[in-house]
């Protein structure tokens, strides 16, 4: 009996090879729950658990209502490679490409000068209702510093386990703004940081501006950052405060699993870490927008980062921090070093929050991003190379190993010189790896002249 | 020759003596430029010289289209006293209250939870800019981080001296932002920073937060920075940085004539200064809007600061640095800090004063600042005790010395309680002194309600 497969198993052998033999295609529908159940004798709680496993190995998609479908990339969907080595905690310098590329400010983009197109449905909803808050503005309205934000974000953050409260919120000037004040809150100079590898590159400048040292974590592509290296890591240095990703992070679009959060609060507990989530991609999941890192601290410790630029606007410059027992500091910092943010525009975000706006474009968008990302992939498979790739169920990108020799660096110069912005693998780490990788995005349509620009 | 006065001294003598006499009382009509000519048989330039000196002195008000009128306020015109005395460099440590009190906002207005009124009709231009800027948006615009603002911003500031090109600044959430990347990217840690003092306390919280240590420099609330308590200062004490504000200080109002700003200037020269000047009151000025303290800068060392909070709209955060030779350190922090800035809003901003609308908006708000300094003063008048206020050319406040011991930071909760925020005096140093001065406002209107919260 051990070593007999379950039944779910069995059926997902089955499946793997039907794929693999080509039985069904890439981008085919496969039997229907009740075909399988009655073709194979098995109940349909058996056949969901087999499909689900699928689906998380990213070679099964569910589309609502249609069924479930091959993946279009069954023939790439081995997971890039990251490090496994520790290194010591290190002070931090980032190279001036890191500068140039964030000023290109693309960094999303790989053709930043192609501004095409109607503006989205969702994003002229948000501002008619910016507009709306501007000539709502009353008597001496402008000149006050205040916050009027807060309620309608607590609403959305409380559908996601964390029942916050506005007092808990302090608005920033984006997401990199609210993480600049996070880690200004809760570290000294000299103090190590935890980062994930590959992980945020402005986190890793943060960390130089900051003088702060840095020790990287190995991290899954796929679940995120590796619960094991980190706790090898807190045994051996005196950690201050992890920064982490858990919801699609960049660049390879990893989802943290429930056991891997719950052990890491566990650890942060044990050796009294900040916790720093940088929450930016969460609301962008495909078919799941997972629960905050906030939702499990018990220990008021994790410092939750996030804002409106991955899945909303980039423009309208609109983060949050939570900041746990480090929240009246962060409020005094953001004071003395920006006193207030816009209220007309938290007006405007409110009531387009308020109005369903924002679930509507959150909705079409996730929808968009999905098709984009499978236009990308699909446009991968007839690469005259070989790559490695994430199949992300969130984020706005996807990492690509390409062979070993391969120089992403040495191509940025190159790519730039034809108007194109790549961002080489090397960034996301300050251990000198991912020479040979690349992060992509899929947050614009791969249409004919990006794809011709990437090959 | 040489003892004997200048025509237009001798005029001006009998002037002042008459103002004296109350041959013509506060409020009066003086004789016309044409009737003293005749009178007095001068010339047109002498009479002009005249009374220009005494409007320079606060005496004398210009009303456009009606003549010279007898200021309000000629029997208050005793100039508050400052400090004298020089004390070493030291660490700033600074009171919960400021944080109170920049929280509560106002600062500025002493009912902050009066919000009545129609907006004003430059801010209703300004509202609809904004919104034709977000309607304008087009294709991805919403995607990307850039600047388009500047070529506007240098059009104003070349007006003042200084031929600015849009590459020479950088957009920054306020005015305190902007102070806050000076200090970071010119200082380092233990740096001993020179302020005025009385001065904004809002460099003071900044110095706090980077750890530089402050010396004050007395400060003449009429004619700003004392050049030769400077000059004794950096004989003294290595100084890296000065923090001045050379147009309309708060809480005073002073102007640093042009003298003073030269020597500043020569100073910071000889003892390789970077000078920090926050110019977010100069466009307030009545009679002038004088030049930029940049506009001097032969060496590259005045990082200039400034933005729209006070003479446009406080909840635009929108402001502006230029960094001098510390520039690209600037931009780096910024980027690493924040990213960008709202383009929409950039665009809207630029737009406006395009269209003219900040010119006209700040034509109105000059006469009405001018206005409501004079009611305020009137209002002074009838105060039972003795007061010395200064008499500002441009600004938002009035700085005001009560007898010697009342104490202004304990009637702050007192004042709180009644719903009225008042600005302390000794928030405007970190010497402990001014505990007898106020900061009041004249941004508001000086109505009946405001009046009567006061007494």
């Amino acid at each position: 009996m051990a070593d007999e497969p379950f039944r779910y198993q069995q059926l997902e052998q089955w499946l793997l090879q039907g794929i693999h033999d080509e039985r069904w295609k890439p981008g085919d529908r496969l039997p229907s729950i009740r075909e399988l159940c009655d073709q194979r004798g098995l109940s349909k709680a058996t056949v969901q658990h087999a499909l689900q496993r699928l689906e998380a190995q990213g070679l099964v998609e569910v589309r609502p209502k249609s069924g479930h479908f091959v993946s279009l990339v069954p023939t790439i969907t081995k997971t890039p490679r990251i490090i496994s080595r520790i290194e010591a905690p290190r002070p931090v310098t980032v190279s001036d490409l890191f500068q140039d590329i964030m000023r290109r400010s693309a960094a999303f983009d790989l053709l930043p000068d192609l501004h095409a197109g109607a503006l989205p449905p969702g994003i002229v909803v948000l501002n008619r209702a910016i507009g709306r808050a501007l000539r709502r503005q009353r008597g001496d309205d402008f000149q006050y510093y205040d916050e009027p934000a807060g309620e309608q974000l607590t609403i959305q953050l409380a559908r996601r386990g964390w029942p916050a409260q506005p007092d808990d919120l302090c608005i920033t000037s984006g997401c990199q703004h609210a993480l600049f004040l996070a880690l200004m809150a809760s570290c000294q100079r000299g103090d190590v940081v935890a980062i994930e590898s590959p992980g945020f590159y402005g986190v890793l400048q943060l960390l130089e501006q900051l003088e702060l040292q840095v020790v990287e974590v190995p991290t899954s592509t796929d679940t995120g950052m590796d619960i094991d290296a980190l706790e090898e890591i807190l045994e051996h240095w005196d950690v201050r405060a992890c920064v982490v990703s858990p919801a699609f992070a960049t660049p390879g679009g990893a989802l943290m699993p429930m056991d891997a959060r719950q052990r890491m609060m566990a650890l942060a507990d044990r050796y009294d870490l900040a916790l720093i989530e940088d929450d930016i991609y969460a609301e962008s999941g495909f078919s799941q927008i997972p629960d905050t890192l906030k939702a499990l601290d018990e220990t008021n410790r994790v410092i939750h980062c996030s804002s409106f630029s991955k899945v909303l606007s980039r423009d309208l410059r609109l983060g949050w921090i939570s900041g746990a027992r480090w929240h009246s500091r962060i409020l005094h910092l953001k004071l003395v070093t920006q006193l207030a943010s816009s209220r007309y525009l938290q007006q405007g975000v409110a009531d387009y929050i308020e109005e369903g706006g924002l679930t509507s474009h959150l909705r079409r968008q996730r929808g968009l991003l999905r098709e984009r990302r499978d236009q990308l992939l699909t446009s991968l498979q007839a690469w005259p190379v070989p790559v490695r790739v994430t199949i992300p169920q969130g984020g706005l990108a996807i990492w690509l190993e390409l062979p070993d020799g391969v120089n992403t660096l040495a191509a940025y110069p190159q790519a730039l010189d034809q108007g194109i912005v790549i961002t080489p693998g090397p960034l996301f780490s300050v251990s000198g790896e991912y020479t040979n990788c690349l992060r992509l995005s899929f947050s614009h349509p791969w249409d004919e002249q990006r794809s011709r620009a990437l090959s």
